[in-house]
Parts: structure tokens; sequence; C-alpha cells
């Protein structure tokens, strides 16, 4: 394995004490894996929480700051924060209004987040992220997993509740934004985990597989690599159906690396992505390429479409300042 | 090869496609491969342009904007652009008050730029960026590359240039930025160029490169893979030796992703800079952590350093508004 780290059980430790020495406005609760904003709790304002196994930075706590999140819990590496450090994420992010989690859908981080919630003893709320279009159709959503979409749902409810919102209004857009997002990935390479140090995935030399999770869990089809367009055109049809997008939609866009591959080729999925999207007549907002949630050193990307109303451009549009996220 | 490409001869063209296609405020120039800002020749200011082979990616088109470059060339892979190209993005930038380039010390980018300047017309100056420590020691620099340290460069003169100074005070501190500024990089894997489709570099499963260059050029030393401490303290103590920094210095840093490897790790190795810098009593104004500077799909990073004055400092708070920096 070559990776630069030190020892692989110091890897979260190690990276989220750079993360807090390199950037400004967050830091760490003492004696755990939470970042926060350095004016946590904002008084009179909603929470706005996520955490997870780390592995998929920036994700999470890239995106905590004014505009976005409060706080995330970061868990070592893609294993659930304990329960009790979420706990402590809830509470030192309630400025009196009470706090929305948004969770991704895997079942470690909503069991740990619901005993949190009780620990934690606030008013408090929580959406589900399932955007992944791969492992379940349309009609079956309970099944499917949190990716890469969540940034957008971030993106959303933190700007609601930055607006001065109530719990109710903020928890209302996230689940709006919920159900207008989809994803789908591609992998050209495995990730490999610091403790294990070899693939997650077997894949041949000449292999990639199409959905597979930010994990590497099973996708659902393993060919022979094709071109870059042939990829984008399946990913973006795949999503574009879920979401039943049709002439006159609106829609922002991602293009999300994996964390293996350069950003040259992320703009080469992204110029056939716009053409796709162009010549099915949705009106695409903005496109966004970037890192966004990775799975390590995984090469590969993945594709998300959030369809827009006034609200959500007018909350993507609001203000952000995060170490990922500044504009 | 698995890379998210389609014929490996249009990377250049769809790339850059894709990048004016999402990225607001830029836009390329008809029939060329070079990236002006969509203001450009912005009246009465001094223009700021680079230019270089592809690869390098978010460098050089991601800093075209407001507060730093007003243009960039883009060539095919690792390869300088034509002149005849370069002289278009002179031309274009020139709003009056003469064009400052930016080059990197590659033989090939300044032999064109000279070429370009000529057939231009306007009025021309240019600095030679030659920041990477590896394959000469301080008292020989003509033979050092450009490399990462070069986005600082691009950072500074580009804040004089929005101050409305003339040519001959943005060069100054262009070559004062030049003389302060250090940078070492270390290869754990070799860059695959998509024409070639196989690595530029071959190194063992357990190597590692110190002091590789960005397109694969060799470095000073190859070794098995070590903690990412150690590797930090061999480059960083390799960029502090170089500039001469002592006790009081103030500096600040960067911990640039090659292209294949995730942030996490990079916050690993910026999490260890700070120690050694700390140590040293280096005063650390800010540490910029992200893929500032790639080679391609090379796992790896190198750090830089910029020893600051007041002039140099005020230079890179100045507000930026660019695709890859936004402050």
């Amino acid at each position: 394995m070559k990776k630069l780290v030190n020892d692989p059980a110091d890897v979260v430790d190690e990276m989220l004490a750079g993360f807090v020495a390199c950037e400004d406005g967050v830091e760490r609760l003492p004696d755990t894996d939470v970042i926060v904003r350095s004016d946590a709790p904002v008084d009179g304002k909603v929470g706005v929480v996520t955490g997870g196994g780390s592995g998929h930075e920036p994700m999470h706590a890239g995106y905590v700051g004014e505009g976005m999140l409060d706080g995330a819990a970061a868990g070592a590496i893609f294993t659930s924060p304990p329960a009790t450090e979420m706990s402590e994420l809830i509470a030192a992010a309630d400025g009196g209004e009470g706090v929305l989690a948004i969770i991704k859908n895997y079942e470690g981080d909503i069991m740990n987040f619901d005993t949190a919630a009780e620990l934690a003893g606030v008013e408090y709320d929580q959406v589900i992220v399932d955007d992944d279009v791969a492992i379940a159709d349309s009609t079956e959503r309970t099944g499917r997993r949190g990716v890469a979409g969540t940034v957008f749902v971030h993106k959303v409810a933190g700007a609601m509740a930055d607006r001065g919102e109530p719990l109710d209004e903020v928890k209302r857009v996230a689940e709006k934004a919920i159900d207008n997002v989809a994803s789908m990935g591609v992998a050209l390479t495995s990730c490999i985990t610091p403790e294990k140090g070899e693939p997650t995935v077997d894949l041949n030399d000449d292999e990639i597989e199409i959905g597979i999770g930010i994990h590497g869990e099973p996708g659902v089809e393993r060919t022979e690599i094709q071109p870059a367009d042939e990829i984008t055109d399946r990913l973006t049809g795949d999503v574009v159906d879920d979401l039943n997008l049709d002439d006159g939609s609106e829609a922002v866009a991602m293009v999300n690396g994996l964390g293996g591959t350069p950003l040259s080729e992320l703009y080469v999925v992204a110029r056939r992505l716009d053409q796709v999207l162009d010549d099915r007549s949705i009106d695409v907002h903005d496109v966004w390429v970037d890192e966004y949630c990775t799975s390590l050193d995984m090469a590969g990307c993945s594709v998300t479409l959030l369809e827009l109303d006034d609200e959500l451009r007018g909350l993507l549009e609001h203000p952000v300042s995060t170490p990922q996220l500044n504009d």
C-alpha cells in the first residue's frame, strides 16, 4: 500500500488535526472527531449537522461554515461515528431553535443518530438522503444509498437555516431537495482503505463498475472500459429518467470526482453531460465540477442532478463560506 | 489504460469545452485552446497571463478571473502551447497597459512566449518561475523547474495588476515572490498520459520518488514508502533550508495534491507541515490544502512555502474570483 499516512489507525485523527490547523472558521470539539463552526452554536438559528464515516473528504467537515453546516461528526474510515460524539455534535449546534440532522441512508448512521438525539435532549429532527439510483428503482427508494447529492441537501438546508427559518421549514426544504435529487457513479478502480491496504473491489485492468457505491458496494453492471461519452450518457440517462426530467425542467448538475480521477477527466465528462441535458431541453442552471464526496483513492466519478424550482434555486445561490464551498 | 476520456487526442479540446460550459466568467478564444476572462481585456489594467502544457489542472485556466490571471494558453498534455496561440492570448489580455507573462522554467514555454511576444506587438514583459528545489541547489537556480509555487506568483501578480499598478510594479512583485518561493514534491505512483496509456515512470509497488517533476522527470531519491511524517519532514526541511527561513520568518504554505491522492492524505501531511514549521518558530500565515498543480493522475504531493513580507501578505489577501480560487 502506498499512501501518505502514518499508522493507519491514526488517519482520521491526523487528518482532522490538519484540517483545523489549516482551515479558518472551524474547530474540533475536545476529545472527539467532531468539527463545528467556531461560532457554534449560533443563537436563534436552527442547527444543521451531519455525520458519517470518513474517507469521503471533503465530505463532511469541508461543508461546515456559514450558510451550510454547523457541524459534522467523523467516524473511522467508512464507519459510522459513535452516538456519543453525534450527541455532542447535536448539543454543540443547538442555538435554541433545534437541530436538523442530514443523514445518508446507511443503517449505522441512522441508528447512531437516533440514539444521539435521545442523549442530546434538544429539539431535533432528521432527514435521510437516498439519491443513488443504482441499486433500486424509483418505486423502491428505501434501499437506496446516500451519495454525492447529499451536498446539495446540505447547501439548501444550510441556506434555509441561515435565513432564520424555523426547524420545520428547514426540514421541509431538505426533504424537497431529497425528493428532487438523484446520482449515479462509476468506478474505474477500487478504493483502498488504509487499514486493509488492498483493493476493496476486484476490478480487472480493463473493467469498470457502473453504479458502484462510495464504499465500494456492488453496482449494477461490470463492463469493459468505454469512452467517456458513453459512460456519461449512461449515468446521465439513468439519473434523468429517475427524476422524470423533461422538456423545460431546470436542474443543477454535479460531476463529482471519487478521489483518484484528475480534474481534466471530470471536465471531459461535464462537457458531455452539458450536451446531453441540452439535447433533452433541460435547462442547466449550473454544473459543479470537483471532488465533493469521494471514496478515498477510487478513480471514477458520479453524476448528480437536482431539479430546481424558484425556492431551491434561491437557496443554492445563498452565500456560503466553508472550507470547500465559498461563494 | 482506464481513463474518463474519448479519443486521447481530444482530451484538451474536450476538457476546455467542459471548462467554459461549466465555469462562470471565462471564455475560450475562437479556434484556440486559450481561456480568457470574459471581460478581457480590462481597460487600463496590466494583463497577467500564463500558459503551458495541459495535464496540471486546475493549473492554468482555473486561475483565470478577477484578481488573478487575465488568460492562459493550454498546450497539449505536457507540451508547450504554440506561439501563435500565446500571441493571441497576449493581445487579448492587453488593456493598454501592457502584459506580464508568468512562465514556468521549461525551454519550450519560454521560447514560444518569446516568439509570441514579438508577434503580439504590445508592451510585454515576463518572469520565469523556478521554485522546485529538487534538481539544483540554491546557488544554481537556472536549472530549476517551475511547479506549484507558480500559483502563489499568479496570485501576487494578479492582485498587483488588479490594484491598477503599472507593468514594472507588477513585474517587481512577481519577481519578489519568485525569489521567496520554493517547492518540493514526492510521487507515490507515476502519471499516465492519455496518449501513451502507460506509466511515464517505473516505480515499484513499494517505491516512491522524492523530488519528482510534474511531468514525471527524475527526482533526487528513490526510496521505499515511508510514513507520511518522514516524507513531510524531508520535503519541508529541504524547502525551508532553500529559503533560509529562520526563527520569526513568516510564510504561507501549500500542500498540493498531484492528482491521484485523496484530500484526507493531504491533510495528514498538512498537519505535520504545520508542526514542523511551528517547531522551527516559523510563523505560518496560512496553509493551502488542495490540488493546485497536478500531474494527471499521479499519486503524491508537493510542499511549497512562500516567505512573506507585508507587501506579499497584502497581495495574497487581495480578493480573488476564479474557478479554482474564490475568496
